[in-house]
């Protein structure tokens, strides 16, 4: 699955057609995203990488129509600003054959696939997510979507780019929260997914804590490789006994916290990682063995987190909103073991109770 | 293809997969709504057939958490309306296996599908069509969308519903402009492919203006099952040799007439029916023989349109901006024969104003 060419590693993204994609990993992401055939090319990117953008744009040359700077964060992610990115895109004249290009955090890639998803009923896009938990998690799987009033990602569609390019020198350049951030959702991955990450994890959580390239690109291969091989089995996240719907282990806490602590307080990584907390906490009473919770919490905490102390009547009143529900139940990931996930959705109000304490 | 039951026919969509889905037309299509199994139905309907739509939420039962009201028209299909019924959505506390269903003419369709494509990146959703334009065109191909002020469905998805019911005594009920305008869009669908409801047109036109409820179930029934070939074959309009784009003749000139007399002047289906005469006298020019090319202007002249007389340049400027180019080219449809169309986009202006002058 994992394809290496000099510094570049190809990760594929098979979803069984036309649709199938690589995800280029390494030095030269510019080169991978400068071989696509479009004619017109919009660039969307994040200011807080703009060298980056600045190298894609002079490499992608005279195909580019339209460039637009946005500051990444959740708080763009709203039906207004895809609106506005409609109007950019038809005053540049974009038509069905062109190509969207979205460099910048996970909120950047998630509106400008959005927007690609919808403009003229969908056009192409390739995403270069400039953080690791765009890098783990944005980048494979389809999904894109905007905010409302009543939710996070409640308006969305299921929309694959042409190509995803990380390089993940970028990574250092950044807040080192958003790699904390990125690391809960690498360990999710590890814990539902990918035993052989979890040791690697065990091992090297310091130097990728310092954002070392190296160990981030191999994070980051695992990562991509192991959520293509779910993904690609569950493509619309409709499977209900598993699929999809395990990478959501520790996002139906997370979600309600992000709701709850206000949008923006939290990094969605680190709601993910505290909400992991909980999920361990309920994997525990459902058999998850002593020693092995232990570890895993060990390792849950040694990646940093802000302060937060939510009430757990707001945080219980929030996950019932979540958009997971089926038929009206509030459905939690938990682990056996590691790589053993389950669905439930007999979660009592007493056992969620004391999962959040693990929290504040 | 064409099943009958009683009084309803059914026509399939094969999609190739679990989308197929069936076009139910006939007097008893709130029971074919009713059976759907969904646990949470929203109704969004067309407060010009609330006897209708009052009919569909009884026999839906308590399954209905939502109903709304909207007053059909081009004006509905905006992002903002769409932003609207999401709150409303997430109100009613729907969930991704929820129903929704639309009842009325192809903007509450339109709308009400966009809705539902991308609510929770995509439920369920029924389509109930009441005007014969809707039911002609908007009901099969999955297309949704809203306007925007560069243009008509510059936002969009496709999403095909899992049922479309039609009652073709409604129609009789709604202004006669409706009907007018739903039958070229009958015609253009026989012109590009199915010579036998050309010749059932050239006979039954006085009946299906006056409302036939036999006559115009029989068009129906030939446009869902001409439309449901076509779109098999080219999903997402990426022929573009042909397929999909086959259905646009008449609609290059169409979509440039609703704009430049503003946008609620002109329904669909009269700008489709005046761009025809264009898009004939294009295909006069490119082989189309004189004795059919007058038997199609007859028919299409027997269609009442509202006066209008739009500057040609005006109508030229607009067709540059159409979502239908490709690479840059405006793309025309023409016919070589009945059912032969054929894809040009090396339309010069000259060809284009001398056509033009069929509709001032």
């Amino acid at each position: 699955m994992i394809a290496e060419s000099g510094s570049v590693s190809r990760v594929r993204v098979d979803l069984g057609d036309a649709r199938s994609y690589d995800v280029a990993i390494g030095g030269d992401v510019v080169a991978a995203v400068a071989e696509l055939p479009a004619r017109a090319i919009a660039v969307l990117y994040d200011t807080k990488v703009e060298a980056l953008a600045a190298r894609t744009i002079a490499a992608l040359g005279e195909r580019v129509v339209a460039v637009r700077g946005v500051e990444g964060g959740e708080d763009i992610k709203t039906l207004a600003n895809a609106a506005a990115l409609y109007d950019w895109l038809a005053a540049a004249h974009l038509d069905r054959d062109a190509l969207l290009v979205a460099i910048g955090g996970g909120t950047v890639t998630d509106l400008g696939g959005y927007v690609a998803a919808t403009f003229l009923r969908g056009i192409a896009w390739a995403a270069v997510p400039t953080t690791l938990l765009a890098a783990v998690d944005a980048s494979v799987g389809g999904k894109t979507g905007v905010n409302i009033g009543a939710g996070k990602n409640l308006v969305g569609a299921f929309h694959h780019p042409v190509l995803v390019a990380i390089d993940p020198a970028v990574f250092a350049t950044l807040d080192p929260r958003d790699l904390a951030a990125g690391m809960g959702e690498a360990l999710k991955t590890a814990l539902v997914a990918d035993p052989a990450l979890f040791t690697l994890l065990e091992r090297e959580m310091p130097r990728a804590l310092a954002a070392d390239p190296a160990v981030l690109a191999t994070i980051v291969a695992h990562c991509v490789a192991a959520k293509a091989r779910v993904v690609a089995g569950d493509e619309r996240e409709r499977d209900d006994r598993g699929g999809r719907a395990i990478l959501n282990f520790g996002h139906t806490v997370g979600h309600a916290l992000e709701k709850t602590c206000g949008y923006g307080t939290l990094r969605h990584g680190e709601a993910v990682t505290l909400g992991m907390r909980a999920a361990i906490a309920l994997s525990r009473e459902r058999g998850l063995d002593a020693a092995t919770a232990d570890r895993i919490d060990r390792l849950i905490r040694a990646i940093p987190t802000p302060p937060v102390a939510p009430a757990s009547d707001d945080v219980i009143a929030a996950t019932a909103s979540d958009k997971k529900r089926k038929a009206g139940r509030v459905r939690f990931i938990v682990i056996g073991d590691i790589a053993a996930p389950a669905i439930v959705d007999d979660v009592d109000e007493r056992s969620l109770r004391r999962a959040l304490t693990t929290i504040a």
